[in-house]
């Protein structure tokens, strides 16, 4: 069966990050996530965009009206990245500045997420695969209506090859290994993954209590 | 993995949309979504079939006993379509009329709603897709007696070929563009999605509150 | 334990109906509902009301705001009511206006629905309770954040005396016979229960077809 | 807190059941219970009356309509029962024949189950303890559109002095001891309940096969 | 994709059961499914194989210890069918007497059910798969500890090739017109799908009501 | 609402404990926990009585029958405690053994747990009440077939006046202060609190991380 | 049944607040809520206290053990609260330092939160009730280790006449109006109720684009 | 389909078991298992590891820090296992003194757990599935922190052609036949699951029984 499986992981130096339509009406239509396990899961996977310098695309559609604008916490993250704001096209791939500026990055791994999952991620995502592009569709920061919606959604997209991850296994696989910034990988998960901050809290209160009793 | 991918996108001039047994006897049946979403997303899908002129067929199976009748509201929306009430096939493709009437459409892309899932829309999917049509499962507008049914269904339809959508998926992956008629598409968005209505009443009395002002 | 129970019923000559807060914009907060089902049980209760010629009072929180306009299907539906946008009042009933529109309809029976739960609704349903009224929350037209805000609302609302009901309950209870208008209550059922629909449909079918035959 | 608490008991000398409205149609409404579970369920509550001979009055509304005609299972168990078709009342103790069936069995604890809950059920059982019977509602064998709307009815029935209980608790109340019939009531588990079925199973074979050895 | 698929339904002729360890202690192990669920769905498969008069193969694996005795309802509906008490092999297809029993009934689809889904169903369906059998579990008539085992259990199956159904789906798809035998398959439906049951008991009610008047 | 209310806190010289059947059979009857955490919490409620020293009673209901014996590890728990095989009656408070051996403990204060949840347990919760104990229900200790049939049975006994504990909070109630025994409590919780067994490894490895260093 | 009730509302002028082992490690043990969502709620309800000016007292429980320390971002926000860390005492009641603490606040409205409900929250509850404090519990910043032990410690409670809330509840009935300070109070909500954020980022949005229209 | 399969079953003298960062911080992270449940797969695992002589690997993950240390009682039970603390490597293949033990066994079938599922057991999985290893994993002693991390994290393994398995089905794969030892396979299954220790309790209870009476 895994035969002529080539694993290839995803590599800080050849992949992208595409946020398609994380805009604040579009986020109150999401229903598959709590909102504040979705608002977290976006800035992770935003944050740690950033924090491996990967270039980041963003898009939206139709932010003058009813879908409301970009979630400012990420226009603020990203004041320099290519921003298309798409005058009708659906699928984020028909957009011909959007997909030069994805090609420009020069990257073969893309990174999808975004609002909702069976058409701003979906669409793009076969498309890309089309293309040849390595698509990881970042499940916990796209949403969409329901668990249905989703499923179904999933199951397109595995079909055509893309592979499913969770912002922290998109961190993880990127980091490869700790020594490579301790300080950094901690601060990304202590910051947006509450249980592990408490890990770190009662190690660190620990480790104070026994420096002041030696 | 991806390699050959194909992205064969819904296209509205090759793709028709057939209709199994929406009947009001099995409609209560239906035990994997609300009443109220499961009503809202077939007339969801009825309407965008016709608001893309998709040639769309009806079949029922044995509408004069326990079955119960075509779901009216369907019935009414398709006044020329053509209606099959098979005499005893299970499994619709087992109809002459029925298939003649699809190959008649000279699409090769089919969109399959019925209930229930692992039988009236699983059959047909399945034979049409041996034929070397394109199936896409319309799964929200599909319904059966449960949830463990339904991932049964899914998972043979999904292993066959058949891609698994929503009505929301097929309605922008037909559109492609707002451009072609913004109103259209979210006339349909505005009556199938009461989340999205509300950004759009927000929107419009925002607007007329302004317009008020100034 | 029941010893002193007296069972005041819904009467359709002592009721009124407060609206609070259904505002397109809260309506997008509501997670402990599908929106197909919120949408229908809010419309339900509001044709209800308007079916049993309840008074009927409708009031906002900041409807040019973010909270968004009162939901124009439910405006729509009473234009002559009393509607007062409070200027800043949480609780309804810290409004004179609002009070005076209740105290003004006569009755002692308050069918109160709103969003959000532990808010719009209990604060009102509260105060009422202690100024004497007899109050039935209509629980599936009032929507929150989750279902664990919810179950703590409902706890302190039904400790304070408060009734919890759906809105076919009420309309049963405002009903009590059939035989008051057949169809008027067919039609309210027809409308917003879709498997009683389904039972209709079926129903009706068969009666024709045998009409046909005979 | 339970300084007054007085324990009545069921008792089957002075126990009466009323079964409200389970019909065909109606039951297929029914979604707060899987279909299987509630046809046990009802059947294992007419079992259960019948063995303990407990007076049952049955009742229905407009079985000639939608509604459908009392689940025929039940008709045949009780071929003698008093059988209220009601006319058009909502609430069965608002039909006088209901009521003089019920008062002419000289019992004051009433055992009732019915579809759907929040009405057929509560509406007769908020009456009866408002006459000062003891109610006991069969809940299990009671069912409704979801749960919340279940949760709601409950809520109602229990802040009135309702026993909620489950047919499983209602036989074991009735029957106190084992040696009243253990054969008797060893039968009902096994018909109603598979999983104690199982357990009886092992345990004959078991003692065959050690019989054949000794 | 769906490029080579073809289509082989389940032929009466060609298709053979294999019912595997459906025994009273095991079963009471099965937590997937509600008790009355999963009685209802292996007696409706043994009832369809019967119905069909599918060759099928009973098989157990220490039946005089805890796992307890065969149900004993199947080992009376099959009184004649090879029945395979096995001496200790886990995977039934281990032992020759089983494996002898299947290829002797000359069918190449096999359908598998049995308890617990990852090991006696799984195990043997693997095999079967490799000896080229067509393997088509039943889903809904095998049962193990939780969810998350029978996801991963349905996983590894479906990723060698099984087919996933349901009873029902099964019945349907060997039956293939009802005109095959109406009441046949109608009494299937009503004995084993209590919904369905209901569609047609209103029906038949409301025949009568017709004839009676007319 | 609170004006009267008296906390008799748990008092572990005022407290006796009763297992009601807790036997093999019974057990795998109880579908509203999962088997491990049934176990652990069955098996922590009996450990925290040993360790308070609290007087504990047994009781079985025919376990020489289907039911099944006393589960043994309860058995060598409490060598010496009374143990009533109750001949027949199914609330156990019917035994006149039991009830003497529940005086002769001389305790108020009753802390019961058993299988099933609304019978074994809520029978002689009722009757305890009424005799004037006060009585603590160890929910998570006590299991029944589905959780209807326990939201039935917790309402019931809490509208008597019994209030709803879990282990935990029976053992920490009857503790007061980590002082009279940190080790033993620790244990107890290291034991069948897995999550608190982690929180203490954790501990204790740093501990003697630094222990080594300094 | 409403007959005596009394609406004491929550009165900023009158309200005190007790955080009950917020530490680290117990943290850890929460799993009723998602831990964004935990985390959210907790820190929603300190910044409330604080915006409030609401007197609050922190209490902990161990925190140099595996406890672990009080959650360091409340710690920050109350540098000047009475801080208890209790040498043993489970019932931070039974602590006299914490009792003072709470009674030279001079309120009678006591908001207790605290992880894990049954223990940390509801011993002193109800320790607080018996001695006439109103007590509201507020359920959304109060964790433990399952659904059920949650259930339970509510009922219990809840029966003592504690009054259930969430922290919206709690800052909306303390605020009363929003002209008392529209920005303060859309400031809470912007940070902890992120679907309202979304709400008001959209609402500004709008305003700034018309503002550039014009 | 299942055209060329090959079922290459588990293989006691070809499996080793590769345990990765089972520590006890990391596992109170585990979110999408009861933490009894998960104690007890993972203790199942092991022991069953133990039971077949399986080479056993372990490995961690920064055990000084907050992620613990090994639990302690995994520890104990290889205490000649092969022990790799890495050093920073995330992906446990990325460590060579971890690759060098795997190929020290000779084996080519490795059994992979671990803590989080996403990243400490998909990344060696993919790692070791490129390398040509047949890779099961072990999905119920592996955790992450939710149930869609999860489902994407199988999916993703899956797609790569890793086996999802459970540790029961691992257990009976593995034996194959129970005569192997009929004792020893009793013995897991009696620990680990609770259930079939009571089939065993009842079972050995009632030969005991007719033993006394024979």
């Amino acid at each position: 069966m895994a035969k002529n499986f080539k694993y290839n992981r995803l590599d800080k130096n050849n992949a992208a990050v595409l946020l398609v339509d994380h805009q604040s009406g579009l986020t109150n239509l999401v229903k598959d996530f709590s909102p504040d396990d979705f608002k977290n899961n976006v800035l992770a996977l935003a944050d740690s965009a950033k924090y491996f310098n990967l270039p980041t695309i963003l898009t939206t559609s139709f932010e003058d009206g009813p879908n409301g604008p970009l979630v400012p916490e990420i226009k603020a993250m990203f004041p320099d990245a290519p921003y298309i704001a798409r005058p009708g096209q659906i699928n984020a791939w028909d957009n011909d500045d959007f997909v030069q500026a994805v090609k420009a990055t020069g990257k073969k791994q893309l990174l999808i997420a975004g609002i909702v999952t069976e058409v701003c991620v979906a669409f793009p995502a076969l498309s890309a695969l089309e293309e040849g592009f390595e698509v990881f569709v970042v499940t916990d920061a796209s949403g969409t209506f329901n668990q249905t919606t989703r499923d179904a959604a999933w199951s397109r997209m595995e079909a055509a090859g893309a592979q499913l991850m969770s912002w922290f296994g998109v961190a993880c696989e990127l980091h490869r290994d700790w020594r490579n910034d301790v300080e950094g990988l901690a601060t990304i998960f202590s910051n947006y993954l509450p249980a592990y901050r408490c890990l770190i809290q009662s190690y660190e209160a620990m480790l104070e209590a026994h420096k002041a009793r030696t």
